[in-house]
């Protein structure tokens, strides 16, 4: 009976497939931090939680005057999120009608799906170049309906980025009253030169929304906390329309101490490179074809059913995301972990290939 | 110009207030725990925070099994969300359709409007009755576009319960298709007989949601947990529409520890009943008109403006909550604090009055 009651927006939904967690296994299924949660955000936890019987702060006052500090921009160009997934939402619930058109790379990150048919938004799915973002199709793809269009830079699971010139030209033919989101959820870890300087775009005014998170680089997936910057006046209206309490007191303290961790940022940069090192060479003297990452993760393309493969990887003790749910049932999305940790992946890939 | 890109729908969402937290004063406007968190759930949060780079469970399993069995029921039964808010959202989400009735009683809890404007649901109000929800008027204000009743028991701001026997009539008259859902934020204080036996009804397999808050009797506002009890059909597309990891790992920690907290749930309880009677009593000899609380908070009609009283009151250190933007702009809601609290707040509230 409640099945009658669904709202036909919704149905359609798929379920979300999250990266396998199986004890006794290293996950490399979820693009965690494998040193852990920040320290120095421990730390703040520890103390906040003795507030906990008071409500958070509706507003994440302390947390965004610190991401306003970071980026030179004010306290108004921010927005923070019980995880990024929340300001997608509220993004969504803000700009969104029923019939709304929305553009979404396919083979990417599904909660910009979610969010979008939760609106009733009309999705205009858009083919990858070579499992890259492809700019040049999605600006095609723009109509006078067109209301989102949901990026990723690095792409998830493709790890590729999309350059500065591509979106200098997609904005270029960007029409008024069209919102541009880039997820930069793994910006963190990128070490090429000619990513785009998204800050700049808000600070020119344009109609674009950077979403961050503190999951990935700082560690604090379990905590969920992401943040949102966009011009003022895009940010302003979320603050009525979110849940009043969406950020957590632990959140914010957590978030604005991992902020200034600088040891611990670094060591998970650095370790990050020599992983992405580590890995493409070892890829490479196994002959698999995988793609040059931005990110804490290296999309393989296996090229053979890649449920099966990772089923057979947990019983040898290695979590890996297969990326069926993704679209690519031949593909692989593996995390960077610590040097130990990627060598038991290699040493126990090499056994089922 | 983003102006011109928010939706219609949102465009009506007043904004939320909250209670006020004035350094330096006793906070007694947001129905707090006076005795902090329960100290159960800080030991869980300290130990869980260690694992605070893993995603959480998307489905807050440990949680949902410690809730079925406290009420006897199966983990289908529940729904665990970022604050009951999150839950609010989420009903919405899977069965709000655009131009879908809601019925929400005036001068009540303001989320209920919020998500239902959101989903750009009709919005009908009806009047209370001497403040409390009036259960006949709702009946009669049901139409067969009517999708979701919106009720609070205890109520908030009133503080006063609908009966068994009130609800049971309301539910003889629901249609088919039309979900009612009851809030219970407060309902572990309430020491009344004829309160609704509302998992009753879930277990007969009606078409209702309890709406259930660990920030209120278990001390953890500042942590966002809360949850949805409800027959597994209405549940279970839950788990499509919410955000994915919506509930952080130290909440599904902390509330799992703080349902066994007996001493300190038996503390907040004692206190309460003693606070109520002892602010009854008080309230009396000053000769202000009040209502019986099944709450930790008293609601007062000051028949002055609430506003100026309550600015008065805060620079003699009391923070209490006008109801203004409950629509009620010459009441007070005064939540219950320890004895010594209330006991400040009554030798300030008689030099002002």
């Amino acid at each position: 009976m409640a099945g009658a009651l669904i709202r036909p927006a919704v149905e359609g939904i798929p379920e979300y497939v999250p990266g396998k967690a199986v004890k006794g296994t290293i996950k490399l299924s979820s693009n965690e931090n494998p040193f852990g949660p920040s320290p120095k955000a421990l730390k703040a936890i520890a103390k906040e939680a003795k507030k906990l019987q008071v409500y958070p702060d509706q507003k994440a006052t302390l947390l965004r005057a610190a991401l306003a500090k970071k980026f030179q921009l004010a306290p108004e160009n921010f927005i923070c999120g019980n995880g990024s997934d929340d300001i997608m939402q509220t993004i969504a619930a803000t700009y969104l009608n029923p019939g709304d058109e929305v553009i979404i790379s396919k083979n990417t990150f599904s909660v910009y799906e979610l969010v979008s048919r939760i609106f009733a938004g009309r999705l205009v799915f858009v083919e990858t170049k070579n499992y890259e973002i492809d700019l040049e199709r999605i600006a095609q793809a723009i109509t006078d309906k067109t209301k989102i269009i949901w990026l990723t830079n690095p792409n998830n699971p493709s790890g590729t980025v999309f350059t500065a010139q591509a979106l200098e030209q997609l904005l270029q033919k960007l029409p008024e009253n069209v919102l541009v989101v880039v997820d930069e959820a793994y910006v963190e870890f990128a070490d090429c030169k000619d990513l785009p300087d998204t800050i700049k775009y808000v600070k020119e005014g344009k109609n674009l929304i950077i979403l961050r998170t503190f999951s990935k680089y700082y560690g604090l997936a379990g905590l969920r906390i992401g943040y949102g910057i966009a011009k003022p006046e895009i940010i302003k209206p979320f603050f009525k329309v979110k849940m009043p309490f969406n950020v957590s007191r632990l959140a914010q303290a957590g978030a604005v101490a991992a902020l200034t961790d600088k040891t611990f940022l670094k060591k998970t940069y650095k370790n990050n490179i020599a992983g992405k090192k580590y890995l493409y060479q070892e890829l490479d003297k196994l002959g698999l074809e995988y793609k040059k990452s931005e990110a804490n993760f290296i999309f393989i393309d296996l090229k053979r059913p890649a449920d099966e493969f990772c089923q057979r990887l947990i019983k040898l003790g290695v979590s890996v995301r297969p990326l069926t749910s993704f679209g690519l049932p031949e593909a692989i999305r593996v995390s960077i972990g610590t040097g130990e940790q990627s060598k038991k992946l290699i040493s126990e890939f090499v056994k089922i290939l």
